[in-house]
């Protein structure tokens, strides 16, 4: 039976690790050939859900092999986002929450995209459709991935549908949402043990902004001080990025997930985008951005629009 | 309250313009200030099934107004084959059944896109996800546009979902799905009244291969003698539209819906590419394609691949 591969984006986070293994669950069940893969290490966060619900991470891949027939792409459609030879494979689906960009196809295929909080809630929904039960372990990992993008739904990305959905999950997956969140969160946001180079590329997304190549990373923690005492070697090594990747801006955001705010840290000659986009001024290349906890809703779609202005 | 537009493609076809009423009218019952509109005239094919179910074309519409919200696109996705000011707008939603390119949006949106044969069978489909009665009228008009699309279910874009949907339709409606529909294709099939630069807008779109600015042009005849006896105004016509676009190729497809050929006119430096895509050698700027009638599915794809080798 020809083979599917289903994989998220680079940097792997816990949503694109666990509804690749989801989503292949329920391809699986509804008789495919359809294995979960992943683009990289899953972070702590995911780590812990992994270990939480005695799950295995989906198989490393570098590149898409020629024993695989098509690939389903979940929470990302981006190429620059995917795997290297993705220009080069048959893309039947995508599942996905993220904008559209960058993204193209030579043949009509399944392009689902909803305005959600989750790829996770679409997976869910999907299930349903079905008819197809979802087992406790799978419950736990979608609840995890929901509980991550909406950082315990406090991100504006998140929806009612999302919430709700998290709840029927955690009713399957018999946790509390809440407890069970906070672990996975703080597990995610102790970011002792990574090196800095670590820290820049663990969930670090590239962007194509009116021309201008654009990296955003971001952090989650409990503790921005503890972040920034690393300031210096954070810039060294992102000046370093910026000459290897010609970018215009790395933009590192470290997002307090206690107070729901983000300190960034920009590097770059389109440095005053930033400021422009938030209406702040940088100070040692640094602002407090209050409120904001996403980089999809809330710095993605300020930033785009102040290199077009 | 807000006001949405939905409209398909430029030089519209039964599937945009009765896509954009169903999807509009869809909208409406679930409380919506939604409006369909059309980017250009609906051709003899289209203009029969809206007389036949007794329904008036949507609004013309030459760019989105300063009073509408947000867009809805059917039928397409392709920024070129769009409203002129389409970048300047919030999409909200596309429902389509087409390769995904040449789109992107600045944040995340409902996108449903199938590999069936007709965005019509998409609508009807979440008719029945929004448990909303399909009026009979409606009922008739995306039924006219599954037959239309599939050239009453000959064409290789056409699956068992669009058969299965278009006969559930044609009960709505209460026509016989084979006998209206062949009466519509005829119709549309009558060229005779058409100017040769009507037949080469009537249905055409542009795409870019490669770099390479590529217009298609089809048209569906019973007689594909009688359409090139125009072939030496043909020429001319196409000759003045290439200079002034500026295209590598300008491909006009005569598809014969009785014997679901189709007879092609190729002008343009890129000429070659069809012959390469198709394995054939133009004579006088003329091949036959046997069995080719789908230009998503059968044309489009293969001169892609012939534009990239």
């Amino acid at each position: 039976m020809t083979k599917i591969l289903i994989f998220g984006h680079k940097n792997p986070d816990t949503d694109t690790i666990c509804s690749a293994l989801a989503y292949a669950h329920l391809k699986q069940e509804l008789g495919l050939n359809a294995e979960a893969a992943r683009l990289g290490e899953p972070n702590q966060e995911t780590q812990f859900a992994l270990d939480y619900f005695k799950a295995e991470a989906p198989q490393y891949i570098e590149k898409v092999g020629d024993d695989v027939e098509s690939v389903i792409l979940v929470d990302h459609n981006e190429f620059p986002q995917s795997v290297d030879n993705i220009k080069d494979v048959r893309i039947s689906e995508v599942i996905d929450h993220h904008r559209i960009s960058s993204f193209e196809t030579k043949e009509p295929l399944l392009f689902r995209a909803e305005p959600v909080g989750c790829t996770a809630t679409i997976i869910y929904k999907m299930y349903k459709e079905n008819n197809v039960a979802i087992p406790k372990q799978i419950a736990g990992l979608l609840l995890s991935a929901i509980i991550s993008d909406s950082l315990l739904f406090q991100s504006p990305t998140c929806t009612k549908i999302d919430v709700d959905t998290a709840h029927a999950l955690a009713e399957i997956a018999e946790v509390d949402a809440d407890k069970y969140g906070l672990d996975m969160l703080k597990a995610g946001a102790d970011l002792s043990k990574y090196t800095v180079a670590e820290l820049l590329t663990m969930d670090a997304k590239p962007f194509v902004m009116n021309g201008v190549n654009v990296q955003i990373a971001q952090v989650n923690t409990v503790d921005l001080g503890e972040v920034y005492q690393r300031q210096a070697e954070l810039e060294d090594e992102i000046t370093k990025i910026v000459h290897e990747k010609d970018l215009g801006l790395f933009l590192f955001v470290a997002t307090d997930i206690v107070h729901s705010d983000s300190d960034v840290l920009a590097i770059g000659k389109d440095q005053d985008k930033v400021e422009k986009a938030f209406n702040v001024i940088l100070k040692n290349n640094r602002a407090l951005l209050k409120g904001v906890v996403s980089r999809k809703k809330q710095i993605v779609t300020n930033l785009t629009d102040a290199f077009k202005g």
